[in-house]
């Protein structure tokens, strides 16, 4: 034992070098933010936990960073990114589905009235989600994902809606990566649908990605193994659920923790918590015309209490008007 | 998004021709390994998958090994580890339960009457394990089993139960991750249980183990947020369970899998089925002399189907008392 510790002891001390040198080489770290009290108090987290003998100091294993995705990481307007991968689904999948034309919610969906089909409630959402992400292989539903990612566009940038990402914070999570942490999603979105596209836009593996779920069997079938997903819902990461899921998923404490909703209330309340050096922190959505600009009244990323909190603790609160130079990579 | 690629790819680069040159000079990785068919497709496997240019190769990314725990990284007779864990809080918590002395099965245990207590069924048994293992915050939970891991003593070796693991297992740990494997435990055991000792004993650190749950629930109270643990099955990562654990928590198809019972089985067999190389291996208990022998006929870590399977398909069978020259790190 003494031995391998020892050997991966220098690889991690060489990798940490490089990457120290690199960074420094590199200057600001997060050029796509404006100066101002939200960069400076994540650069100070960052470097007070990171540096060697500071009284912060943190060891690299327990460099845990959970992120939000929907609102944190990309947009969340005007309806889940994921949403929109269903109704797109229902679309493609009607040709297979005839009885679809004459059931609701499908038939106010097949024609055009999505709002008329999303106010029938959660049972019309429950029957969208179990007919669009149940009823297939792992691997039929990883597909399809990827499928749409690389085609379906977003109703007002026209963009893919991976390029809708946001680049300050493709540059905090490469910045904190660099400075040693492990850099985790925590969302309520299903956590399949995520794992078919977060690496090559985040750099998070699946295997670093924590979401909602549903039953999953194996089946021995001729062909050979499958793993089929069932229209039953498991688990919802969000709100009380993301403390939940992290300790299920990660079973380490967070030290770090970026959220943009209500929905994320508690995953900050218990990171913050924790002993030693914390971040809590909120990205506000208050830029109507780059981004949104929503809040306390918003049925989507309804951002109320967390707001309250983050306010009375001197939580991290980032402005995205005042705070981000730029939004999307896209952008010039 | 390219420039923090590049700093990756920088990073990694470093780390693994670090750890290419620290193994190289090493010499031997797997010494308590006896030459033959067993370590020569182990080391030939972990060539060809991580060698650039061989046609084996699988990018580092998708090195994913999983492990078994129980039988595999360390013994499991002549109780599951957890189980004597179970039996020896049952114990220590008897003081704070008067009523425990005229309730089964806790009076049976409380006699010394183990074999008759555990007879008792599966109702016993979740009734143990709900006393022992729910009722509790997950940090209580967690400091119990620190302390008894740092205390109780196996029946047979008088060691510690966490220094009963399988020195040839620990080195294999070590090539894999020196060769930027990423290594996990997929165990029918309780995750909190093996989470609270794991990283010091294999290096794996809480976010690569996956293993069987109960539910928690979040609580606000009024010194801060904590997670309680609650005496309800959540998922058991057993048989059929470990792929859909695998999928869970991994969200990747393994490389390579390596159990010792018909409780792996699937898990060797979803590993197996993947594209391109592969290798499914199982420790098969021969040696009654240094460790335990034990396979068909076996109540713990019963090894049937998988042996059958493995013998007909031509996977890795560890014949622990021919190929393994040392078993447990305390030996000489």
């Amino acid at each position: 034992m003494k031995r391998s510790w020892s050997r991966i002891g220098w690889v991690a001390a060489g990798a940490a070098a490089l990457s120290v040198r690199l960074v420094a080489a590199q200057g600001d770290p997060l050029p796509s933010w404006n100066e101002g009290p939200a960069k400076q108090s994540i650069l100070k987290f960052v470097a007070d936990t990171t540096t060697a003998g500071a009284p912060g100091f943190v060891p690299p294993a327990e460099r845990i960073a959970t992120f939000d995705n929907d609102g944190t990481l990309w947009s969340e307007q005007p309806l889940y990114f994921q949403l929109a991968f269903a109704l797109d689904q229902v679309k493609a999948m009607a040709p297979k589905h005839p009885e679809w034309k004459e059931t609701e919610p499908f038939k106010s969906l097949l024609a055009g009235e999505v709002k008329g089909a999303l106010a029938q409630g959660q049972k019309a959402m429950l029957e969208i989600v179990g007919a669009t992400h149940a009823g297939m292989t792992t691997e039929e539903f990883r597909r399809a994902v990827v499928e749409w990612a690389g085609r379906a566009k977003h109703p007002r940038s026209g963009r893919l809606y991976t390029e809708m990402v946001f680049q300050p914070m493709l540059e905090l999570l490469t910045h904190l990566r660099a400075r040693g942490f492990k850099t985790f999603i925590v969302s309520g979105g299903g956590v399949e649908f995520m794992r078919a596209w977060v690496e090559p836009v985040y750099g998070i593996p699946p295997e670093q990605v924590v979401g909602s779920s549903g039953v999953v069997k194996f089946e021995m079938r001729p062909e050979g193994p499958v793993l089929l997903k069932e229209p039953k819902v498991e688990f919802i990461d969000d709100g009380p659920g993301k403390p939940v899921g992290i300790n299920r998923f990660i079973g380490r404490r967070p030290i770090f923790a970026f959220g943009n909703s209500d929905g994320d209330h508690q995953m900050l309340q218990w990171t913050a918590a924790g002993e030693g050096r914390r971040l809590a922190a909120l990205v506000h959505h208050t830029d109507a015309e780059r981004e949104w600009a929503y809040d306390r009244q918003s049925s989507i990323g309804k951002l109320d209490k967390a707001l309250d909190e983050a306010l009375a603790k001197g939580w991290t609160v980032v402005d995205m008007k005042k705070d981000w130079r730029r939004i999307y990579p896209f952008e010039k």
